[in-house]
């Protein structure tokens, strides 16, 4: 049986973290996406923008997936947890880490009374199925929510009146 | 015509925050949603979970809209702004404040050279005519995303290994 560590991101992690998003985009079908450097990350998490887990194999001491999460903000019920990245790389998957990785996001909502935790997935990734045994709620199905982006040149448009 | 003055929200502003918010539950039809108290929204106002603008209207002085909003975090371009209440309240619709409050939005995330301005919707919500106007993308049709919860009682659940 596999057997990892899990712990609190540290400025360390870093270059793992980055890594691990590159492979991640990779999966899914966007590997030009990634733009940050470790030095963004780390100045990132020193501004507590985001913050998170991460898994290391104890057997070959080797990153084996992350849970990176940032704190938003409900007008309704306040702060809680959105998971922006929940990853285990493809070497370590069937072990358990993702759920290990999920408790340890939960373990921090349930300390600090976060009321939510709450995360995006692409309608075609397989983890759908493990998130529903998790017993989350689809709220796109159950509500109808749909996520809407203005990227640079809308925001710079807008910002100058100019739409 | 309708005159407005936009400002940086402030804990003075809670009082009518917590009004508008209510407001929006009515009209997203969930009146029951909103648990948070004027001193709740102004200490997590001054714990910096959000920031925003407020319109007043400068004929009565009363609030006509707000956009609150919190600091979210990509993996791929770094800190981005998550737009969580785009609110105006009826009589003050169809006067061009939604655009500028947007706007005020856009300026804060160009002068800090922010990649996304980014917000949810409910798909039977008209608004959505005006977010294409913008030049807004639909991720949730473009790529695919859909939002999951987890709530409390599973969090607790999960927290503690019964899941």
């Amino acid at each position: 049986m596999k057997e990892f560590k899990i712990t609190k991101l540290t400025p360390n992690d870093m270059k793992y973290v980055k890594m691990m998003v590159q492979e991640l985009a990779e999966f899914e079908k966007m590997p030009d996406g990634p733009k940050l450097s470790i030095e963004n990350f780390q100045a990132d998490l020193k501004n507590n923008r985001f913050f998170g887990f991460i898994a290391m194999s104890e057997i070959d001491d080797e990153p084996a997936g992350m849970a990176l999460c940032y704190m938003a903000y409900s007008t309704w019920e306040g702060p809680f947890i959105h998971m922006e990245d929940l990853y285990v790389r493809p070497r370590f998957r069937k072990s358990g880490l993702g759920k290990n990785l999920v408790v340890a996001v939960c373990k921090e909502a349930k300390d600090k009374n976060y009321q939510r935790v709450q995360w995006n997935v692409l309608d075609w990734n397989p983890a759908r199925e493990f998130y529903n045994k998790l017993g989350a709620s689809n709220l796109s199905e159950k509500e109808g929510w749909l996520a809407y982006r203005l990227e640079p040149e809308q925001i710079a448009k807008i910002a100058s009146k100019e739409i």
